[in-house]
This record gives structure tokens, sequence and C-alpha cells, in this order.
């Protein structure tokens, strides 16, 4: 097999570090020669341009840059080759600083010492201890499984919900349809890591975070997506805030991005923002990677971390 | 041995909890009955009352409540009984919480995404990983190794520093005077957890911070002190940050406490507050262990956990 030209197929950001690493062993492209250029055999890929995957008649493998492919499936025109998503140690341990921290700053009143600083307030609410509480991690794939392990030494109870049952040591999952109120019911902070798929768009809405647990003494549930913006209902959480079903939230995600600048989620007082940087995908970790597949892949050897189509991720 | 009362001498708040806790198996007096009360064989203190424990003929242990004892030698006519300091996982947990909520804060860059949120600001700055960064711990006792244990999982690197050696897995250790230069100039974020003695009061000083490895792209080294607030001096903490010797810093403690209103800590944009909160004596948890160790100590068992004098802690 001839050594396949690259197609780095980036919309939102600039791809310079991409094209600088992956070119150490290919010749990269932005853009194909014309329609229906033979010479591309991978896409590697944010947002592609729509159609453009689909004009080219000799691509093999498409590389997601991320861990969910959503924004590939965002083209219907996509072609049936297949699709690599990044499973990465450092993506995961990205993954498991940002809910660590978050569920630490949650749980050991930051928002509540932030306020009081700036009014010389030297007083110390009753602290729960970890044990008393109950993270609920949806989505146990690789990333929601790094959080888990990094949860319990700290002494948190940790629950997980995922479409199927995915038994984890130390952690009480629950599985389905019939799983999802009672693990609900069960959970003070909940972290939403699931793909996005059409089973799952919007399911973070009013009705799912009034299931969630609130317990004298603690205020009311916590939120934390790190996941993806259109899983939740920004104006749902908005509710659930204003009403006291949500006691704060950390959001990394929202229904559109960059996060309009009219969005009332920048200023409410129990809402922290980060800028989809909860997990960033690190060029220098993952474009190796993607080279040392390709690579394996012209020498026959099956692709790692394939994308099942049918379930969307 | 007759069963002795309990002399329970608090100040600075108000010990309710405790004293209902340690009366479900002793009579517990706030004060003597008269000087030279025989019948008093306990005394479980948090900056008691001075020369209070000096008056008591039958005096047999005294029971620090808090990890630290500095308070009970603040009163120097204190007799030369055994003192028992607190060592408990609970206590142990809390601070490994409080430490790597602040560590990953620092390092998540917190301060400057909340900064940013009031503007409206979605802009996500280069993220180091943990790897690239050094924990550095002042202190390897029960709370120190507690925190390096946990910080050790999420990637960071991470040294200890103390008085004598004490090896550590995963962890390069510094010892003494010697070590002392050669720990700071290798550490990003310093995490203070010492006892406070005469040989470390004010040690975190100009100077010290002086040492600290900064490195382009970290922005200036970290500070968190959870040990004790006259470990360091403010002042001289104040200065680091405005000439950029430090570039944030968490304090839990401070010289004195609760903090003056008039301190420029409380509002210096660099700094996060608490007050003396990163682990609390949890009374339900630690009031049942004095009361096993006062009956064990009556069928003649040894102590647990004695403060050696001689190194005041």
């Amino acid at each position: 097999m001839e050594r396949g030209r690259v197609l780095l197929s980036v919309t939102g950001f600039h791809p310079q570090r991409w094209h600088d690493l992956l070119s150490a062993e290919r010749e990269v492209v932005t853009e194909p020669d014309g329609p229906a250029d033979p010479s591309i055999h991978y896409a590697v890929v944010w947002k592609q341009r729509p159609n453009v995957l689909s004009s080219l008649p000799n691509l093999r493998v498409i590389f997601s840059i991320g861990a969910g492919v959503d924004h590939i499936f965002a083209d219907p025109t996509v072609p049936d080759v297949p699709i690599v998503k990044i499973v990465a140690d450092n993506l995961s341990q990205h993954m498991a600083e940002y809910v660590v921290w978050r569920v630490l700053d949650h749980h050991r009143q930051g928002m509540l010492y932030r306020a009081q600083q700036p009014k010389k307030t030297w007083h110390e609410p009753p602290q729960r201890s970890a044990q008393d509480i109950s993270v609920g991690i949806m989505g146990l794939g690789t990333l929601g499984r790094a959080c888990a392990s990094a949860l319990l030494p700290l002494g948190f109870t940790v629950n997980g919900w995922s479409r199927t049952d995915r038994p984890l040591p130390g952690v009480s999952t629950f599985a389905g349809e019939a799983g999802l109120i009672p693990f609900l019911n069960a959970t003070d902070i909940l972290v939403v890591l699931l793909p996005l798929t059409s089973a799952t768009q919007g399911i973070v809405n009013y009705g799912l975070l009034k299931q969630l647990r609130r317990r004298n003494g603690l205020g009311g549930a916590v939120l934390i997506n790190a996941g993806r913006g259109r899983l939740q209902k920004d104006a749902d959480i908005l509710r659930a805030l204003d009403d006291g079903t949500l006691k704060e939230a950390s959001l990394d995600v929202f229904e559109v991005e960059p996060l309009p600048k009219t969005s009332p989620l920048w200023s409410h007082p129990k809402v922290f923002v980060t800028p989809h940087a909860a997990a960033t995908s690190d060029p220098s970790h993952l474009a190796p990677i993607m080279l040392r597949q390709m690579a394996a892949f012209e020498r026959g050897e099956p692709l790692q971390n394939l994308v099942n189509r049918e379930a969307g991720y």
C-alpha cells in the first residue's frame, strides 16, 4: 500500500500544532487537490468542512480530534470508513483532574468561601465528610471510569450509570432506562460524561435534575457537565438553580459554544464556567498516536478504539 | 485506678459537642472544683486557660484537640505529663481533600477562569500536565504523607521535606537544613504542613519563597499553607505576590487568627482565604478515640500518638 496523504479538516480553531506534528511523518493538506483527490487516505478532523470527506475516493480511516465523535456525524455525508476516536491516558487524566477539582470545589464549599472573602467574613460552615457525599457519574466509558478511580481514594461514595451495565470495582452501577431514576435518587453530585447521540441529546433536563437527591444540610444537588453541551438544556439548568433544585453547577460545555454573551449562565452566582477546557486534546501527545495507527494499519494490523457507528460513539 | 474526671479547657470556640460526646463515658467539667482538684485525671484542651493544668495534682494525660500542640505549650506552666495528639484518618482525609482541592485549583487555573467569567471571556489558556508540576510538601508527618498519597495518583510529581529524612514511596524526599534549598529549587507548588516549633516559626519568609522554582509558562510559584499561621510571615507573602515571586496563594492559616479585617490578604486578587478550616477536628469521630485511650491507659496499656516534648510536636 502506498503512503497515503493526510487531510486535516478542522473548523473552530487553528490546527497549526496538529499540522506541524503530523507533518513529521506524512504529507498533510488542509484541502484536497480538487474534487476526488485520490492521494488522501486519512482524515484527521474536528467539525470537518461538510461534504469534504465524501469527496475522497481512497479515504481509508477518519481520526477524530477529541474523545467524542458527534462533531463528525454532524455532516450526514460522512462515508462508511472506520472512525478512530481518541483514547489516551493523557486525556483521561486531564478529565479526572477536572472532575476531582470541580467535585472538591463544590464539596469544600469554594463558592461560599469566595463569597465570604470580599466581606472579610471569618466563618467556617459545617463540613460534611466525603463518605457522606454520593458522586454519580453518567457515562462509564474510558473517561467516566478514570474519574471514578480518581474519586474513590478521596473517600467519596461513587455511583455510575451507563446504557448497558458496566460493573466497576468500588462503584454502585446502574444501567439503562430502568436504572436511571434509582441512580439519580442516590446522587448528590451529578457528573455528566455521556457521549452525544440521538438517545442522549437533551437528557440533562429539568425532569432529570428534579430526581437528584436533595438532603438537609447539603442545600441542594450539584451538576457538573464535562461531556457535551447538547446533552443539557441550558434553560432547564437555570430554572433548577433558581428554584433550589440545584445548589450549584460547574459547566464546561453548553448548547451553543462559545457560550453566547447573552447567556445568563455567564453571570449566575452559582455557576462556574470553563470554555470546553476540561480535557483538551494535547496534539503533542495525540498526533504521534495517530501516526502510529496509520503505520500499523498499513502493515495490516487492526485499528484501535474504533467508533461503533450504530451506537454513535 | 479510680475512674478519673475530665477537664475540658477550651478557648476560642464553644465546646458543646465535645462536652456531650465525652460525657457519654466520663464526668466532664470545664473548670476544676477549686484549686488543686484531685478528681481530674485527664485534660482535653484547645488553647487551655493558662495555669489551669498546673493546678491539678492528679493530672495523668493531656489530650490535644487538633493535630498541632503548639496551642498547649503557649502556656509555659504545662505540667510534665504525657500529651496525646490527634491522629485520625478522618483528619488526614480532610486535609488531603483540602490540599488536593487547592493544588488542582491553582494547577487548573481556577483564579484565571473566575476572573474571565464576569467578562464573559471564552478563552482557554495553555494547560500543563500534572507530570510537569512538582508539588513540594514541607512536613511529612501523618498529614503530609496523606497528602502525598492523594496527589500521586493524579500524576503530580511530589517532593517532600522534613527535619529528619522520611523516605516515602513515589516521593523525592529531602531532609534538614542541607536539603531545604534543593527541595525548594525543585518545587512549583509549595504545601506547608509543618508543626509550629521554635525551629519552624517564621520559616515561610521572603527568602524561602524566593528559592521556589519559577519556570516559563507557569507564571510563578504557588504557596499553600494549611499548617500553622505563625510558620509564615504574612507581610513576606504579600511582598512575594506583588513582585511576582509567587503567582498565587491559598492560605488557611495566618499569623493572627481570625485574620484581622485590616489585613491586605483578604482583598488580594491572588490569595484564596479559608478560616482555618482545612481539616477540622470532628468531635463525633475524635471524642470516642480519646475515651478509648483513657480506658486503655487505666488498664495499663501504653498511650498512642504521644507528643515528643523536646521536638515540640
